[in-house]
């Protein structure tokens, strides 16, 4: 079995990966497309791609490859929280760290952090998290740090000096897995699709998440992406709980063909319990 | 009366910039939530704004200062055919072409063309179109040509020598335009909305649909954003026809109110009319 995840090694993408495969092999790939064709041609088994993040929102070349590029299902998810490290070579202190290197974007992640604990330092950029702590570690310098993923710290022998070093303790990105078929149903699963609704009838997304409301089906997400033909021609993108193979999501996605001229179902897939990350991301708040 | 645009001179900011400033001042700004700055304390009356495109979605930059950074109100919308050209210093001709120069993005858009007129000429990036053409112009070079809009051609003296080359022409930008205040009713107007919906209320959004459906009043669009709080936690805009002063609209916004925690509603302002673009982007297409 082999998960293949956006590379380099020692990102957040490596480390969802990692929750998925806790016993298969991981394979690094340079670019979403290439994560999907590794799949296709059989290079890999599945292939975990971030979707949604809750800063950021969503992640529309993940939403387009799924509308336009290909047939692969959606046969899992992962929620993962942005965390953030201060890495170091072992032994070094706070005292002792001159400059701070890391991607432009974490600096900005933990400006609280950086004001409060290394006021006016040095900040020298990366092009990854994950290169950050290569490049400290390779130098051999004891006066840099590097802000980066603690799987990073792992990889490359850094050691963690401070954690959860980021302003935002919500910042959490959803991944999914892609692979060939979706997944048997569990009793807590969702199912995603995309639909473009028959042209000039008035309501007609309302009617459709009516067929939802009806079943009692709840729904979890709507989104949209242009068509890419006309401005104001939408594909519409909506999760909801419940498998494709319960008779009453059966049921309904009967009745939405009937009001759509496309619908393409992305999978059914167990559903992550975002519940257990609240626990642990409210305990971090408090303490903050 | 000055107008705020995302510069430099020349992008397709200051062409929908133009659009509306016919007769008054243009400014130019170094970023986003510049021009919101810009129209709140007084440097500008209005400021343009790029909301969506035809093929990229929405521009969620736009989409977050609405939502949580400014109270002015959209009072126009603004849509505008994404055209390239390639630009030359006067009496330069095709064969003469030895290098094309622009930002990296146009030469993806216009692949085809430069397959087919310029095959396997040398490409040199720019860091804007705008700028692109002014380095042509500057260089004096006889060998060399842009890719860049009709605009920056008029400012910086260079000659058109072939249009539309974009791959894709049915690529639009809606621009929004930023003001203290929104516009009077016209008879043909939008009105712009955000809110949030009460949560763990099963089939909320469908409810608020359905005031407008109740109503006859048709969705124009349906997005959402992260709250910023938890993942899952959407803030929803939509898009409507109609003005907030209508009697029909004002009984929907008051129903709609009372299903929400937060609703904020941007403002009501002339819809621009996409049927005029439509005609004229049909003939294109239909020559290509």
């Amino acid at each position: 079995m082999t998960t293949a995840f956006l590379g380099p090694r020692g990102t957040f993408s490596e480390e969802a990966a990692l929750l998925r495969a806790e016993t298969g092999d991981l394979a690094a790939f340079a670019s979403f497309p290439a994560l999907v064709s590794a799949v296709e041609t059989g290079l890999a088994d599945e292939a975990v791609l971030p979707i949604e993040n809750s800063i950021e929102g969503a992640i529309s070349t993940t939403l387009d490859l799924l509308i336009h590029e290909t047939t692969l299902r959606i046969t899992g998810e992962i929620a993962l929280p942005v965390r953030l490290f201060l890495i170091t070579a072992p032994g070094v202190g706070l005292p002792d760290i001159r400059i701070v290197t890391s991607h432009p974007q974490p600096f900005g992640q933990c400006r609280r952090f950086l004001d409060r604990c290394l006021p006016g330092i040095e900040q020298v950029a990366a092009l990854s998290t994950a290169g950050a702590v290569k490049d400290v570690m390779e130098s051999g310098d004891l006066d840099r740090a590097a802000i980066s993923t603690a799987r990073a710290a792992e990889l490359y022998g850094g050691a963690i000096l401070a954690h959860d070093i980021q302003d935002v303790h919500t910042n959490v990105t959803r991944f999914v897995v892609l692979a060939e078929n979706d997944a048997l149903p569990t009793g807590d699963d969702k199912t995603s699709l995309a639909f473009r609704i028959r042209e000039d009838v008035p309501g007609a997304l309302h009617h459709i998440l009516g067929e939802l409301a009806a079943e009692n089906i709840q729904m979890t997400k709507i989104e949209n992406r242009p068509s890419k033909g006309w401005l104001g021609d939408y594909i519409f993108l909506i999760d909801f709980e419940g498998h494709r193979q319960d008779a009453q999501v059966a049921r309904v996605l009967d009745r939405i063909r009937e009001r759509c001229s496309m619908l393409k179902i992305f999978g059914s897939y167990p559903r992550f319990p975002l519940e257990s990350l609240r626990g642990s991301i409210d305990t971090e708040q408090s303490i903050d």
